[in-house]
């Protein structure tokens, strides 16, 4: 990973035709893709998951394809695929539920009370935390504000919060209200970064200035992990530490990042960080978030708002009415969390830490650097075929800068070739006007999914031009 | 209920002995429960819900009782029984995530990207609200936070919010917090109402008078329906009169109200109300929370924190980050809401809506008039015996100020009764040293059940006295 990423380009290029080669085929040959796949140590563990069949996708034209197929699902980004053993879990609590009732609470192999305590430690394997940084709770736009709340406390001169101009829109409501709380005005304190004219992602060098140049004023320097709509890797360690420097409080919102990336909230020294987990970490609609507070912060920052689930749970229920307020990011829960949204996540996470980020990621950056290459070979911009759809892709080349999405930008309106991707089994996500958005993940998604996807993709532009 | 409730404990005794009378057998006789069985007319809704078995209760002595019997279940102030379609609604939402993934946030009968919105009438039926007025989210410490960080916005003049003194901790935790948030001291604003000494509840007109003298000083009064300890429900309707004639807002946790007294959140004009639905409510451990803005604030009060989800739902997907706020307590949803939550609690709501509160609330009188009943007969101090081990009854006598929960203070200590109430097959709570709380349930308990649990009791004290 240490190379410029022209050479790893380059060096995906060779990967492919050397195998190409060896197989005596051509580098776009789906050959590839099966012996890539082949020699795929994670391939197993997309038994793992349910893969939706081309027959049950509603958009599906069951003339143009093989309803029994397993459809070519590129969309882990959006909603993850449900884990198999999630299933399993549930029925154990909902059986334990029924036999049981209120005894659930304390019984059983997920105790009701502090089932999502159980999980956290495998949930902060997967973000690079301590066990005790990390607290599953809420929904993502609830914990941003929670955390929010006690890291941002502007002042007359230090009053800004500075995040992407194109923010997911909840993180830039939840910005926007919580400098409106503190009597200021987003006019003012809303620090918006853009891309350079011409440019689809934000420059590190530019991020890194405006914090060198505008910190003093920064109360909060608030990105997001990885761009949800350009698939963009932020330099999270560097701007934490470019941040901090100057001052200021740095957070992210790791929706995109979670199970995408390999992060290191902890040594990288995050001040703070939350997620949701029904994206890559597949826990299913609305799951369970994640929040993370780094445990520096243990004896100097405390939650503004406070429940009993904060209590030590050692006397939480003696119902005493003095707060015995836990350390760090576990003072944060406010309320009881449900149970039926710790079963999904904990099939989940129990594969992430089967397999390790390190592995996936080392998976991630074949599969969608092949995807990547293919996208080139076929759609790259031909100045000899002016007329040709082509595809620019918006996300940054270097792996570093990139999890596994790919957004694509093409040179027809995209409508038309969403609706003929769909028709033919293929779940990714458009948004107007011309961008579409592919993640293969690398906990179930193959090379042959990347392949059948390419290939798709042809068909579906044909179709548009007829 | 118009009637003083005196009466109401001799109608109470004239219907049992009338009863009794007709069957020719003693009023404590097993045979009036099976009468009042019979004749009530919500008996079947007992179908629709999971019964645990003393089998797999694990205090169950299996020596002193029959395992295949069902328990008896009288915590549903705690933690509500499983409705049998539960299983079928989060199956149905298995499938559709296992079979189509991404695509059920749009498809089925319940699309997760507005899957709450679908239940929330059935929802406000419940606790006498317009469906606009009532939202489906997060947790109800969450949403109390939420709703105070709009209402209670103090002043020099005006900063306190009047609550119990024995608030469940939460919400104690929360007004706190809150205060603190504020920059005021909850040593000043903080305002605890107790009791009058030596009297286990408060009086309504003590409330009130407080509210007469201090209100001119109080921000937000907020009280629960239902007191959590002593059962007490509060005159919901009186105190709202009361805080708003002093320019107070006034607010309910609904927690142990929702689904258990007949509330009537809109037309008392009650400000705001949250509620957990994992008790009365039977959503399962952690269940998804309620939300109440009365309408009357829905150009007025407007929510401190946003998020992507109060946006208007036509297009919140359109992501320009120019937020169209949703009037009322749809803008202060924040966060998407997790589908495997709803399915529990629609399965539930379309029971209670199938019933109507009213009648719930009907037959609710009687039974828990019936354990009152018998309680007396058989646990009244009695002059003669004085060491014979008796029961105060802390929750109020008059029918209109309890829902189903007996709170029973014993003049023995309950360590010992509870774990022999247990070994039998009773599920109930107990609070040290001597509280034990017991709530049968309209919705499935019996008038048998109550009987068993009396007939249990006895063998409870007796097993303590050896
Ligand atoms: C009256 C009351 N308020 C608040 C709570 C806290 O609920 P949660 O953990 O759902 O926030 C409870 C839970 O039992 C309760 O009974
Ligand atoms: C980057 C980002 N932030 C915030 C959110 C909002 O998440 P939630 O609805 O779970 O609060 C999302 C959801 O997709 C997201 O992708």
């Amino acid at each position: 990973l240490m190379q410029p990423h022209r050479s790893y380009c380059l060096q995906m290029q060779n990967t492919v035709e050397q195998i190409a080669a060896l197989l005596g085929c051509s580098p776009t040959s789906a050959e590839v893709a099966s012996y890539l796949d082949t020699h795929d140590q994670l391939s197993h563990l997309r038994e793992e998951f349910l893969f939706p069949k081309n027959a049950e996708l509603p958009p599906s034209d069951l003339s143009l394809i093989d309803g029994s197929k397993e459809c070519i699902y590129l969309v882990g980004n959006s909603l993850g695929l449900q884990p198999k053993m999630a299933r399993k879990y549930l029925e154990e609590e909902l059986d334990k539920w029924a036999k049981t009732g209120v005894h659930g609470h304390t019984e059983g192999s997920r105790p009701w009370a502090w089932a999502e305590n159980n999980i956290e430690e495998l949930m902060a394997n997967v973000v690079g935390a301590k066990t005790e940084e990390v607290a599953l709770m809420n929904g993502l736009t609830v914990n941003l504000h929670l955390l929010m709340l006690s890291f941002y406390k502007p002042t007359a001169t230090r009053h800004k919060i500075l995040l992407e101009d194109k923010a997911f829109p909840s993180d830039h409501y939840a910005v926007e209200s919580q400098i409106r709380l503190r009597g200021f005005d987003p006019e003012q304190s809303m620090m918006l970064l853009s891309p350079r004219p011409g440019e689809d992602t934000l420059r590190t060098e530019d991020i890194l200035e405006a914090i060198e140049k505008e910190g003093e004023s920064i109360a909060v320097v608030m990105f997001s992990g990885v761009q949800y709509y350009t698939g963009q890797l932020f330099d999270m360690a560097a701007i934490t530490e470019a941040g901090q420097r100057k001052g200021c409080y740095v957070g992210f919102d790791c929706a995109h990042a979670a199970g995408n990336a390999e992060l290191k909230l902890h040594d990288w020294g995050v001040d703070f960080a939350c997620w949701c987990s029904y994206k890559y970490l597949n826990s299913g609609a609305g799951g369970l978030a994640g929040a993370f507070i780094h445990e520096k912060h243990n004896h100097t920052i405390e939650p503004a708002l406070m429940g009993w689930w904060g209590h030590d749970l050692k006397s939480r229920f003696q119902m005493n009415n003095v707060m015995q307020l836990q350390p760090g990011v576990n003072g944060f829960r406010l309320s009881n969390q449900p149970i039926l949204l710790v079963c999904p996540l904990q099939a989940s996470l129990e594969v992430f830490n089967r397999a390790g980020m390190a592995a996936l990621r080392r998976k991630s950056l074949l599969l969608t650097g092949y995807l990547e290459y293919l996208i080139q070979w076929f759609y790259r911009k031909d100045p000899a075929c002016p007329h040709k759809p082509h595809v620019r892709i918006i996300t940054p080349s270097d792996p570093r800068q990139r999890g596994c999405q790919l957004s694509f930008c093409f040179s027809v309106p995209i409508g038309k070739v969403f609706q003929e991707l769909e028709k033919r089994g293929v779940a990714c996500d458009m948004r107007e006007p011309s961008v579409l958005r592919v993640a293969p993940v690398p906990l179930y998604n193959s090379f042959s999914d990347v392949h059948r996807f390419v290939e798709t993709l042809g068909c579906a532009l044909n179709a548009t031009q007829q």
